[in-house]
């Protein structure tokens, strides 16, 4: 299995991204593609000792999609950027998957653009791993759509449902919904709407979960819309530091 | 100053509230009026040695609400509550402030209708100070409102700026809208439109700030709507246990 690697993608790029592509390489034996500048990102893998043996190979990209840039200019303006050509090679099957640390918002609409989406879902989600007491919990979304409707929502569930079972290897996930108490008549409008659509779905849903059950192993997958995915995420890196800065 | 304390309401009321009373009349010499179930509240206070000699009073209430009763029950059967009551001092002038562990919604509602709202005020907040690195942050609405318009988040900017002001004595306080990016093109639509208002106000307006951002000190207040706020509390709480389950 072949992984593109969007070399100039993220803070660091392309130095730490191509490092680590070669950690990758290194310990786990994944043929990498590194995808960028392509005389830059050589000389980059050039310099750390041992990659010429490593399953590394380059693919030449022009442009680079900074992090600031839309999403929507970066699809219309940068035909060769590195993300653009990362997912050209797995819509050709040269790749089973891109991973990139750049612009997210340009790798979805990228995404969306050149591999469209699957039959009945109107809108892809970014899912995170939270590391929890017991495991794993997967949230989505945290971060690609801000303003969602309830099938949005069940979308998500169904999701996060399938990637749990065959990435997560859970035989019979647990899925709850973020709401501000486990009580139905708790929730926003959304939620309360949305709970009553996924209580009479197929999946293994919980009912309505509270922030704190992220951590706590109580559900394998927690759904929300992207705004609250994306505060969630961010007052988590912001309380992680804080106590790491105390202690 | 006295204050009056909702001694049947929390999880381990009364004795945890009454032992807590003590020690606050006891440590900050604070007048105290317990409200509560008169003869059980003076047998938990009388326990507590050196009790008698400290300025606490009781006030009989013959009901309490339960953690888990509608807030609008039980202003309608109540009418005797531990919080109705303390309430009741509060509009007589007997007491300067409320204090309550018990259901937040009955306390709310039962604020606003014992007291009602100030003008201009359509809905109250609850605020929540975090400790932070630099001092403390100020975040409301924490669970009140969970479907928020526009006008209601500007209320709570104008309300919690005051707050910051006056309470926690901050000259000039930076107040921020909860935001997944610093961006203005960012936000769901109840952001984009509030950020749009809260620019013309006349308060130390910052911008959309994001979650990281209530844990370093950007902000001295930061305003959400309280389904988000809920969420937020309650992440931090399940995130600090984890960690500290962990270490």
């Amino acid at each position: 299995m072949k992984i593109a690697i969007d070399a100039m993608g993220g803070d660091f790029a392309p130095r730490s991204i191509v490092e680590g592509a070669i950690l990758a390489a290194r310990e786990h034996g994944v043929p990498v593609v590194l995808v960028g500048e392509e005389k830059t990102i050589r000389q980059e893998a050039a310099m750390v000792s041992g990659s010429d043996s490593l399953p590394l190979t380059f693919v030449h990209a022009s442009e680079a999609v900074g992090m600031d840039e839309s999403p929507l200019t970066a699809i219309r303006k940068k035909k060769d950027s590195s993300i653009k050509v990362a997912f050209d090679l797995l819509k050709k099957g040269e790749v089973s998957a891109v991973v990139s640390a750049g612009n997210s918002g340009a790798v979805l609409a990228t995404a969306v653009f050149v591999l469209e989406k699957l039959t009945g879902v109107d809108r892809p989600a970014i899912g995170t791993i939270f590391p929890t007491l017991k495991g794993s919990t997967l949230l989505l979304d945290a971060g690609a759509n801000v303003d969602c409707k309830p099938f949005h929502l069940v979308q998500f569930a169904l999701m996060g449902d399938a990637y749990a079972k065959y990435i997560l290897k859970k035989e019979k996930p647990i899925v709850g919904l973020l709401s501000n108490g486990e009580e139905e008549s708790k929730g926003n409008e959304l939620i309360r709407e949305t709970n009553a659509i996924l209580k009479r779905s197929s999946i293994g849903y919980v009912g309505p979960v509270e922030g704190r059950d992220i951590f706590n192993g109580r559900a394998d997958v927690v759904i929300c819309d992207g705004f609250v995915g994306n505060a969630a995420l961010k007052i988590c890196e912001g309380l992680a530091e804080a106590i790491g800065a105390m202690i």
